[in-house]
């Protein structure tokens, strides 16, 4: 095997990378509260993807949390530097050739707009995962929201602290309506509608 | 096309995604001198690797200095900070199921020990890119040895800074005595023999 392969020094571009995948390389970016399903809906979107031979690579709090931003707090500050965080390693995943989806409530416009200002055009998509606070709160899958209405957390995005909606996100979807399996089908077909993975991807959803 | 994939939610492991490559992941850890040759070497063999549809991906300062860690500086606790976060986001990456190969002085064994035990067994492979400094100071790519030794830099590895050499890595590369081929063929045939790529991929080399 691999003799076809030979010698020569260079180093690969993404562009070499995207080609040798078959596929685009991006961020999606999930921004939505607590309890909305950004995490839920971005690991099966993921699996899906993956199932269909796409790189797919998810950033969430489960991995990222604890580990690369485990010296952060819940400072305004220290929010921002997670996002910031989180925007240039997506940026190496990208580079990487990989569709990186990011699952993080990200509040704040300034700090999403920065992430989108590192990357290059079609490499940035904002997808708001929409669903009302009363069901988020309903919902509480973490038990969050409870502790912050019992001010046991403080800043707590939607009870004391501001969520800004994206004001013109790439794709919206309601997870309040549609169900996970329904929003991953929009985000595929979403997708395939930009060229940025193979047509017919969606067809088994 | 895609006919095949069903929908079923769940997420995407380590394991999967290792199956799917076709081929291990897991961490080169590249240190040496500057000027010895890792990040030359590092995308050498990643150039090679991608040939052999093996999926990897450079960390050097051109990636991370001037992206995720533009923050720090030249400390003692920046080099250390640089050095965990490259760690974790190496983490990241061999969860992704890609091969990360990382070129950084990284001139401390407490550092690199402390990325060692934050990845898994057969995940961590240190490689010492070795070359005299009087080799490096000669080759001098970047100008650093003149600036340090004209005092314009402080704090210069190897010059006015201490370096580490490890005690018990994984490989040794020595680049003065040999060529960058001869030693992306030690570690391809290093990987090969570990079971962590498929055998035969070094022949083209």
């Amino acid at each position: 095997m691999a003799t076809n392969i030979v010698w020569h020094e260079a180093s690969v571009s993404k562009e070499d990378r995207r080609e040798k995948n078959d596929h685009g390389s991006f961020c999606l970016w999930f921004t939505g509260l607590s309890g909305s399903g950004k995490s839920t809906l971005a690991n099966a979107l993921a699996k899906y993807l993956f199932e269909a031979n796409v790189q797919t690579y998810v950033l969430d709090g489960d991995n990222v949390r604890h580990g690369l931003n485990k010296d952060l707090g819940f400072t305004d500050e220290d929010r921002k530097e997670n996002i910031r965080r989180i925007g240039e390693v997506s940026k190496l995943f990208v580079d990487g050739g990989q569709i990186v989806v990011t699952a993080f409530i990200s509040p704040f416009r300034e700090d999403r707009q920065q992430v989108r200002d590192i990357l290059n055009e079609n490499e940035f998509f904002e997808i708001y995962v929409n669903c009302s606070l009363d069901e988020c709160e309903k919902r509480d899958p973490k038990g969050l929201y409870k502790k912050a209405r019992n001010n046991e957390i403080k800043h707590f995005t939607g009870i004391d602290s501001p969520y800004e909606a994206p004001v013109n996100p790439e794709l919206v979807v309601n997870t309040e309506s549609q169900s996970i399996q329904e929003s991953v089908k929009t985000i595929v077909q979403f997708l395939e509608e930009k060229g940025l993975i193979k047509s017919g991807i969606s067809n088994g959803i």
